[in-house]
Order: structure tokens, then C-alpha cells, then sequence
């Protein structure tokens, strides 16, 4: 197996040693050899590194740590301005005003910001993906200054890290695979599926420390809640409406 | 660099021989290892290499060839089918109808996708994603039987390449790559950034073919137009509500 993939973790504590220009670039580039659709590379990087800047996005990602000290801060976004502003100086109309066109660009940035992560890993880097990027998406905006047409998908930190974390379990195969066409799950495949990770140490800190019955209710009460969904829900589909991907702006 | 990503290229004829099960482990397996919101794995890969079941997707893939003369096909899915289902065994009410669920599910399947992808390359083998995975997602749920809380976002074929065509040219990095922040196109940057493709044989023999003046108009007006665009973004949407990640269904 390619040993980046085995072997990733995200990383959440950083050096402070920079990113030298060299190793950036060829991290970029892995990210540019990714897939897209048609080859029309409809998705942008945004490298950050300026302290004031990242303070800003720190704020935007929760306040968490790791976005102030690793020193390399990335944003992938779909990315239909170029492409379209490329269109009209061709005498040619874009049609890309639309959803579909967003969620091809954010297919594009999220190949690529795979890629990039990889490769990152394997110049000894650490990395960890955001999943705030898209829950203040508009704030981002504002931050990168990112005209009509592009939108964040995703956010990674990037830099050496300070510890090798051991490899966070998954689920046993049979929960992501399906073969042929789709099995769904009975009871028993749901206990069956879930049972390791149940009875594991960590979880009974976790519902001790949370003071909940099951381990979905931590899931479900405080960390991915039905309230904070809908909110964020809301915002980021203003966001794509706003940057031109949803009728109504 | 790493081999596979600076070596991708889609592949779309491919030798008959079947993929063993494996080799295809290691590549479900390295797909599971990739970054994915909270540890949740809200995705699932179908795997399909029934001929009759492919002849069905190759349907809803435009009827390109390689969907029927691929051994393998994996439709990559935005799904939190399996979590919702734990979640009620387990005394938690879950939140997840709703947008921004499915884009947490959409980008952990895309980017196991690129996991999947890369590996399979480690192997000898080759892909290519199929872009109308979106475009007749409802079809593909019929054809997969996916449940409720399920979405198709990405698809590849998957086999052992009849030959090896050149590498694609991408356009230069600062088409995509911004530092700090974004960094808007001017009418003389598009110009330079496009400025080798446009001269390109390959660009001269396709605006020859298509009868076209510009290569952009090859985009607007016969690849992607506004007209499939609008048609196809109204059905992934009613895809995305139907599927329970809208409101109104």
C-alpha cells in the first residue's frame, strides 16, 4: 500500500519550522496532477502563511490552536471565476451559474486537496483538514477576498509535526463497502459493526467525561447537533446562492 | 514526488482481466483510511462488477464504452444511511436532514475516492471518474437500490489499462494557486495562462472539428452547456431533497 495513505493521521500539533518554497511547490503541483472534470481545473488553492491573515481564519475555525501554529494554511475552493472570466474574453457565454457547476468545481478541490495532503505527507509534513471551512464559508470570503464564483470547500493546516498520534481506528470494512448494490443495515449488522468500537476504552472516557448514555448521543447532543446543522445549513447555501450558484441572488 | 499521483492519467480502454479480490481490498482499505469528518465515515463505495448491473450504469453513464469493458465500477456516495441508523439503536436523535450533512458526507467520499484512485494506480491499475455520476444520480439510486440518506457524488471505472496515453496538460500553477489571498485574473494574466493551450495542436484540431472560433466556446457551447447545466443541477437538487438533505420532501 502507498505508505502515505496507511499511514495518515491527522496532525494537531505543529513546530514551528517553516514550509521551505521547494516542498510547497511540489505539494502544489500533486495537488494540480488530481483529476477534474474536463480539464478545466475549475477550483482554486489559497495558500496563507502571513501570521495576521491566519489569525483571521483562526477565528473563523473555532479558535483552534493548530490554525495559528502550523505554519501553512490552505483553502480549496470550487472555482468558476477564472474559467468564466476566461469564456468572456473568448466571445463565449458561460452557462455555470448554476449548482451543478458548483458541485463540480468543489469535486475538483477536493481531489486535489487529497492530493495535496499526500504529498505533504510524504515530505514528512503533517496535515489536518478544517471541517469548519464550510460552516463560515463567509467569512472566508471576506478574509481571501474570493470574488463571485468561488466558494470554500475545505480548509487543511499544514506543517512538521510535533508527535506522531497513533492511527485512529475505523470501522470494520463492511460499514463503507457494498458490493454490487447497496445492503442495508439490519440491527444485528449495526451491533455487529459497532461493537469494537462500543467497548472501547476511549469511549468509556468519553461517555464518562460526557456525562451521555450511548456514544451517538455524543454525536447527536454535542458534537454534530441538529441545531448547529441547520444553522450552518442555512449559511452555506446563502453562500453558494450568493457566489452565484443557486438561483435567487 | 509520489509515483502515482505525478504519473495519473484517466484511463479509458482497459484489458479484460478481472481485478482480484486482493488487491481490491487494499484499495477499499486505503479508500477507509483517508481524513473523514469526526471519525464518523459518512460514505460508502458500492463496488460493482456484475456485467448486468454495469450494463445498467453504463446507461446512465452516457453509454460510454469503458463503463462496460471496466471489470470494476464504484460509485462513491455521500451516506448517512448507516450513522442515522445507529444513532436510533442507540437512543440518539439524529440531525443530519439537512445541506450541510450531505457536504460533510460528499467530501468524506470524495476524498476516500482519490484514496481509492491513487491506490489502485500503486497496483498497475487504472481509472477514470465519470463525471455524469452526478448528472443521473437518480437513476443510479434505482439501479443501486440506495436508501434514504444516501447520494451518489462521484464514480470511477476501474481496470488494467490497454495502453498508456501522454500525461494531460494542466494549465500553468498560478491559474490556481493564490498566496495569501486571492489574486484576481486581469485580461493580460488569462491571456498568459492560456496562452499555450490555445496554441496547441490539439486546440487547432479540435476548433477545426467543432467548427468553433475560440477553444472556450468548445466549453460553452458544445461540452458544457448552460442548457444541460440548468437541466442537470434541478435534478441532482431533487436528488439531494429526495434523499432527505433538503427541506421539502
Amino acid at each position: 500500500m502507498i505508505n502515505e495513505i496507511l499511514n495518515h493521521r491527522s496532525i494537531r500539533k505543529y513546530k514551528p519550522d517553516a514550509v521551505s518554497k521547494e516542498i510547497l511547490d511540489e505539494i502544489l503541483l500533486a495537488g494540480s496532477r488530481a483529476s477534474t472534470t474536463g480539464n478545466m481545473q475549475v477550483y482554486s488553492m489559497i495558500v496563507t502563511t502571513n501570521p495576521t491573515i491566519k489569525e483571521r481564519l483562526w477565528e473563523t475555525h473555532f479558535k483552534q490552536d493548530m490554525v495559528k501554529t502550523a505554519p501553512v494554511h490552505i483553502t480549496f475552493c470550487a472555482d468558476f471565476n477564472r474559467f468564466t472570466t476566461w469564456c468572456r474574453q473568448r466571445k463565449a457565454e458561460p452557462g455555470y451559474d448554476n449548482y451543478l457547476s458548483f458541485f463540480t468545481g468543489a469535486i475538483d478541490a477536493l481531489l486535489a486537496s487529497q492530493n495535496v495532503c499526500l504529498e505533504a505527507e510524504a515530505h514528512g509534513l503533517g496535515i489536518c483538514y478544517l471541517g469548519t471551512a464550510t460552516y463560515n464559508a463567509d467569512k472566508i470570503i471576506d478574509i481571501l477576498n474570493l470574488p463571485h464564483g468561488v466558494v470554500p470547500v475545505a480548509a487543511i493546516v499544514m506543517g512538521y509535526p510535533e508527535a506522531m498520534p497513533e492511527l485512529t481506528e475505523r470501522l470494520p470494512m463492511e460499514s463503507v463497502v457494498h458490493y454490487e448494490t447497496y445492503r442495508d443495515f439490519t440491527p444485528e449488522i449495526i451491533n455487529a459493526i459497532y461493537k469494537e468500537r462500543e467497548a472501547s476504552v476511549q469511549t468509556l472516557e468519553l461517555l464518562k467525561t460526557n456525562n451521555t448514555e450511548t456514544l451517538a448521543q455524543i454525536f447527536t447532543d454535542k458534537r454534530y447537533t441538529k441545531k448547529d446543522n441547520e444553522y450552518f445549513s442555512e449559511k452555506y447555501l446563502d453562500v453558494i446562492r450568493k457566489q452565484g450558484f443557486l438561483p435567487g441572488d
